[in-house]
């Protein structure tokens, strides 16, 4: 296997200013796969699910191609369900229900034969699970990307900082780089971070862009200014997922293809944000796709 | 002349995370003319100034080539005087005084020599006093570029949009732009603001970096990740005036030329946070500026 996917698959139900969806697929593990099944073959996910989680979805899955031999299934438990409402601000949202279900007891077991994969994404999960499964991978993977977020640097910050010092790229948004840098400043928050393990450190600003650190070297990535922005659940993980499906398609991890990486990132996360949940994302097509970069290419060229 | 720059000339006062200056100099069209000077010659400026405003920073625009003849000095009047205090989000800001002192009964006059003026820059000001300038240029000048604030939204909005109906560049923030406009997507805000007389509309979205929008297209620039920013203030205005003084200069008024107009105007902003006041602004020499223009097609430059 090329790229390991492990992160949640969930149930969501989300409220935007454009309207309100019931209970749908969700969750960080699945928009990671989505986004990276556009990019690249050869992808397998290990996850856990309850026994009220849709054949449909299942076949979602094995559509786009994505192996599941290591997505659990407690038949006897419930999909980990999500409700959050998002206000006009759409950087902003409340959490109106988290049920973990299934996952409060989630033991990561790695099929023997995703242990090999070259590519590891860590979705954002509890710092102790994504560790277990990076002692499961034989050899260690060429290249370690994990996400996470400020609720682990509350709550878990000695195992999160254990799991960051074993990655290669670590993802954060802008306002957790300060919080676990401690540093305003993101050149000097990305300085401390990069001490910490990771070789690349990619700070995602939403509307904003994003930023990739790497040595003295820095990337600005921008985000595509868009007429609506229905419901952004799901953006970071897609980006992630962008960034992760072109690095392990193209198999290259220099920080030149990194650049790369991030603008598929953001191409694929400003088609998430476009439609409720994953619609966007399963309707796309190749030709979308290429159109959307070179909108990317537009958007920041100029010649000085 | 080629150039004419309209803005207050000012004292301030500023207090950052950094540290705290006395009275210095400032104000919209001191920061404007400095940047704008770097960049093109025949610059002249239209303001007003009290007795107490020393003779050294008369001095200071004389060896910058610019030319005060519509610099008023009110003899028995103080200059204008503000003071605030940044915060470690240093797009925060308490204002702590504003004294206008002379600015209260400022009404332009712009000399004979200067209404003829290819290119005018009108700074964050009363609207009805940014229209009498306006209203005295003959023949009218190639491009108008207006710079306004929140304040004039909430004060003084129909003569706003009377102004602003006359002009060819508006530039705001982004949240400016959302409340002129009414939209909170910043591409329909723009859409609705390119109706109400602007060709072109800039959105300056501080350490986000700024966004121009004309006809259907949309360029984005980005801020320079800085380590650290001692003093925000002033940055906008060196930003409208790196952007004026390369049109200025290059006399085209392109949607390609404005595009490179806002990277150097970005980068100009990028000198002027780095120290207190116009210190930084005043000591760049032509190969500081050279080194940071390359800095930002570095930034940004990535191939698909």
């Amino acid at each position: 296997m090329s790229l390991l996917i492990v992160g949640t698959v969930a149930f969501d139900e989300v409220e935007s200013p454009f309207g309100k969806t019931g209970k749908i697929l969700g969750g960080a593990g699945t928009y990671i796969g989505l986004a990276a099944s556009h990019l690249t073959e050869n992808i397998g996910i290990v996850s856990v699910v309850g026994g009220d989680f849709p054949q449909k979805y299942l076949d979602l899955f094995k559509e786009r191609n994505i192996d599941t031999s290591g997505l659990r299934i407690v038949k006897e438990g419930k999909t980990f369900f999500w409700a959050g409402r998002y206000h006009e601000n759409m950087n902003m949202r409340d959490t109106l229900v988290t049920d973990l279900n299934v996952l409060a007891d989630f033991d990561p077991v790695v099929p023997e034969h995703l242990r090999k994969s070259k590519y590891l994404m860590l979705g954002n999960l509890t710092p102790a699970i994504q560790r277990r499964v990076i002692e499961q991978m034989d050899p260690r993977p060429e290249l370690i990307v994990m996400d996470t977020m400020n609720f682990w640097m509350d709550t878990a910050l000695n195992d999160l900082v254990d799991v960051i010092s074993m990655v290669d790229v670590l993802t954060v948004n802008d306002e957790e780089a300060r919080q676990l840098s401690g540093e305003y400043s993101l050149v000097k928050a990305a300085k401390k971070i990069l001490t910490m393990g990771p070789r690349f450190l990619i700070v995602k600003k939403g509307e904003h862009g994003a930023l990739l650190f790497h040595e003295n070297k820095i990337f600005h990535a921008p985000a595509m200014p868009l007429e609506d922005v229905f419901d952004p659940t799901g953006a970071g993980d897609t980006f992630a997922g962008g960034f992760m499906g072109y690095i392990a398609k193209t198999n290259d991890t220099s920080f030149e293809n990194m650049k790369r990486g991030i603008i598929y990132g953001s191409a694929m996360a400003s088609f998430t944000v476009e439609k409720f949940g994953t619609d966007r994302l399963t309707e796309l097509s190749q030709q979308d796709i290429k159109k959307r970069l070179q909108e990317f290419v537009d958007l920041v060229a100029f010649e000085i």
